[in-house]
């Protein structure tokens, strides 16, 4: 019996079966009854609830991620285990690659390991099928699981993620403002966030009135670092006859190979060819001239995760969902 | 008493120590009777024995890294993860950060979870002082330690390393040889490999016959994400009338600010203006035209390191010290 199966049973809250067993003086004389009869009548495993306590723990917080050596993925995991650091926690991180099984290991290894709590940073680790996210929930019964740039809905799960539908939207407006209207879509993922994106670019060119080209979509199946390939994708659809005069990119590598391939057909940039990026990472200096890219607020986002996350592990009712909103910042491919 | 303390007094490796208690035949009877008596005199602590012999392992290894949002580290641990998975092995990652405190107490953490080897991933985690280098010696009491990308003498304590020194030799003489001799040294890390490479500089520089000028060794201190910090680095130095025609760059990130300064000088590169980049990362790609850079073989170094490591865990004497050739690879940057 854990903490979680105690707070299902008593019908409130784990954070509010925390502060019972915590002696915490925010809670009614009638939950606490509640609380204890549950126990009273179905005992309790006292390692479960001594982690759920902060007590006998080995103050560790578990990272997942799928690649760490995404530029993305590596400046969040930078900040959460900072922002830990600063918290007094330490971190172990489990690369999983992409398959639902090294999730899965990954997660059970974290586990075994005693960790406090996990995050699982990027969005990869969220199926369409609910039952492949079984993995998660059951996760979330040992510890609290938080979500980086991904949604979900369980108990002990908590996400925190960009506004990633509201920035592609407000992005494609702003091009269309600027006087483009054949924009091509350009990514590489199909997680959670990717499809968020997405769905802001079809709803901005559906109400912007122009007809929306299912060709101007274009996913990129290649390696997620082979730029030469990247630009070959595009070349091909020039050679088809296919024209744009505007990219919105997935990310700032994406758009970077937009910009390559804009130069190389003899546009000017941003005369003639508009190129805006996602994640404003250090790639936007790389490039000449600098990329207009979507802030995504990643070290907001971190920042709101780890106070999240604390709030938990003392107890504390915390939001189960929290967006934050993006920001476009303009530079040197956009007019 | 641990295993390398039992070979320590019997006067073998620690490879030849595992050998005897997994009762391996590749053992004379003089070396088992000698480490037997080793054992029986001094008694032995089990648990350090069997994660030794690869008994009661959790089949985990610990890695440590300064920072995994730098780029060439991010890659790095990606392949040792790789890797590492592919022998059946799990990982936890810990950032440390820079200062010894973080790497120490990383450190610690790790041995507590029980890790069955530790990779230090960069040259960070090495120091001039060698006090300051006993918390790697003492771990290597515990679990074997590997370096990668640093050299160090002590028991259980592999290195696999570039070597750095003859690759920025190599690239010195090529740019000499291009006919440039006034070539600026732009680094920003004072660590082991980054002696080694500006080393290899000075030697080529000073082999030229040409008056070595100390004002063309420039360390760079500023944030290490800061490229118009960088290029403004060099713009100063053009302001206070130094010359220089080539750029030899410690990494590449410093290199793409290097072709930066040039253009925005009025050099056109590569005809007025060289620039060398380090570590054949992503980023050689991003630049315009593409950056000629030196491979250091990263992804050929962790399999090395991984080869030793599992060696090493299979009780197999293995070579202290592994240094492994760079290459130069001439791209859009150089004549």
């Amino acid at each position: 019996m854990t903490i979680y199966d105690i707070s299902k049973k008593a019908g409130v809250s784990t954070a509010t079966v925390s502060r019972v067993l915590n002696g915490s003086i925010h809670v009614s004389e009638a939950t606490r009854q509640k609380v204890m009869a549950v126990i009273d009548k179905y005992g309790y495993t006292p390692n479960a609830f001594a982690r759920g306590l902060g007590l006998n723990s080995m103050k560790t917080i578990g990272i997942m991620c799928a690649d760490s050596s995404d530029i993305y993925l590596a400046k969040a995991i930078y900040y959460l285990e900072q922002k830990l650091r600063a918290n007094c926690y330490d971190s172990i991180l489990c690369c999983t690659g992409y398959e639902l099984s090294g999730k899965k290991s990954a997660m059970n290894l974290l586990i075994t390991k005693k960790v406090d709590g996990i995050i699982l940073a990027g969005s990869h680790f969220l199926y369409q099928d609910d039952r492949d996210n079984q993995y998660i929930v059951d996760a979330a019964k040992q510890v609290p699981v938080m979500l980086m740039n991904a949604l979900m809905d369980a108990p002990n799960v908590y996400s925190i993620t960009s506004d990633d539908y509201s920035s592609t939207y407000e992005a494609t407006k702003y091009l269309l403002a600027s006087g483009i209207s054949d924009i091509l879509y350009f990514y590489n993922a199909v997680s959670y966030s990717g499809q968020r994106k997405l769905a802001g670019f079809r709803e901005a060119m559906e109400e912007s009135g122009f007809p929306l080209d299912s060709r101007l979509i274009q996913y990129y199946s290649g390696s997620p670092e082979d730029m030469d390939a990247m630009v070959e994708h595009l070349t091909r659809l020039h050679m088809k006859g296919i024209t744009f005069h505007g990219i919105l990119a997935s990310d700032d590598l994406l758009a970077l190979a937009a910009v390559k391939y804009a130069k190389q057909t003899g546009y000017s940039v941003p005369e003639d060819f508009s190129v805006i990026g996602y994640n404003n990472s250090i790639l936007v200096k790389c490039c000449d001239p600098e990329l207009t890219s979507i802030d995504n607020k990643s070290e907001k986002i971190c920042q709101h995760l780890i106070n999240t996350l604390m709030g938990v592990l003392c107890g504390t009712e915390m939001p189960g969902k929290t967006i934050l909103a993006g920001e476009l910042i303009r530079r040197g491919t956009t007019r």
